[in-house]
């Protein structure tokens, strides 16, 4: 599959880089393909990642992934030109530059705002509530990593599934957009567990079920 | 431990049988102890329920539950009378009649809400992410279920730890009162899981780590 990913940070690069392993044609589209952040991308071992414009990325193939930080969504977004009909899969989480909270919630989420600056893309929430560092193994002992999975396009929440199936997770479809507004709330408090808590960032949610 | 429980509905009614068969001393605050709801309960086999005001339940003992229906809890709380001191266990979930979101949420949280109700009590968030009908088995396999258990006082969350612990979940410290803002949509994103999912209600969150 060919992929286009907005971003090429922790989130970006590391989804990037495994799928790439995984065989997927992907290109990176960044602001600036010599900065500091693109060259660490490379210097991974037996990785070399291709760079582009945000256009060029979004143009790439048939899915996007949107991974740059929340304050730069939007503008970024606008860069990429036209999604429609695209897989836009969102795993950004709305959060306030010190981790102290949500920007927004309740009433919207980044899901749903997403779906507004892209307004013809199929957006699908996915991978927002795995921290980076957690993305290359989803096996807990004997459990896998659970991911959240919601959309209101049932071909996008499809193709999200699989690539969260392909690299170890189980992908839960949890509805529509909107179920975003309780998602990415899950996230913060992975983030807050991760940070202030006794168990570091080695911790993933499971849904449980008999 | 002496526990006032505020409402005898479904949550309320489950966990002060639960901790009535434990061996703790339980008094139900209720608006009518002669009602449907009153009388269902004192029908669950081998458990003689007492029922008084939600005054007399919130002066019962050190430790109050409080589990009636959002619309209700500032009323009750009021009715409560004085809770100072005492460790207010909130299970609440603030949840449109609907189902279909939350009442608030981003900005402030029910637990947050009574904490201002109730504003010399020790507010503990606990319990809130357990459907009632999952309360009397916490084990899913070889799995026990999280409770994620957020308050500003240490001795509350402990005692709330403990009460959870003693049900078979694993309290798990998510902090301060106010991560009830993320608390309270997983919740969410649980009951709609069950309602809409194909899991039915024999779902809960585990917080894996290795």
């Amino acid at each position: 599959m060919k992929i286009g990913i907005l971003g090429a940070g922790n989130m970006g690069g590391t989804l990037g880089r495994l799928w790439a392993e995984a065989g997927h044609d992907i290109l990176f589209g960044v602001r600036d393909p010599h900065s500091a952040k693109a060259r660490r991308l490379s210097d991974a071992a037996g990785f070399e990642p291709r760079f582009g414009s945000f256009a060029a990325a979004a143009a790439h193939g048939e899915t996007v992934l949107a991974a740059v930080p929340w304050e730069a969504t939007e503008g970024v977004l606008r860069q990429a030109g036209d999604l429609s009909g695209k897989v836009l899969i969102d795993c950004t989480n709305p959060i306030l530059p010190d981790l102290s909270g949500l920007a927004i919630g309740h009433t919207t989420s980044a899901a749903e705002e997403i779906a507004r600056w892209a307004p013809h893309a199929h957006v699908v929430k996915c991978f927002n509530t795995v921290g980076a560092g957690a993305l290359s193994d989803a096996r807990y002992g004997d459990h896998s990593a659970s991911v959240f999975v919601c959309s209101d396009h049932p071909l996008a929440k499809e193709t999200a599934s699989q690539l969260a199936e392909s690299l170890g997770f189980e992908p839960i479809d949890a509805g529509p957009l909107i179920e975003a507004r309780y998602i990415e709330p899950l996230a913060l408090l992975w983030i807050h567990l991760a940070i202030r808590g006794k168990f570091g960032s080695k911790i993933a949610v499971k849904l449980l079920r008999r």
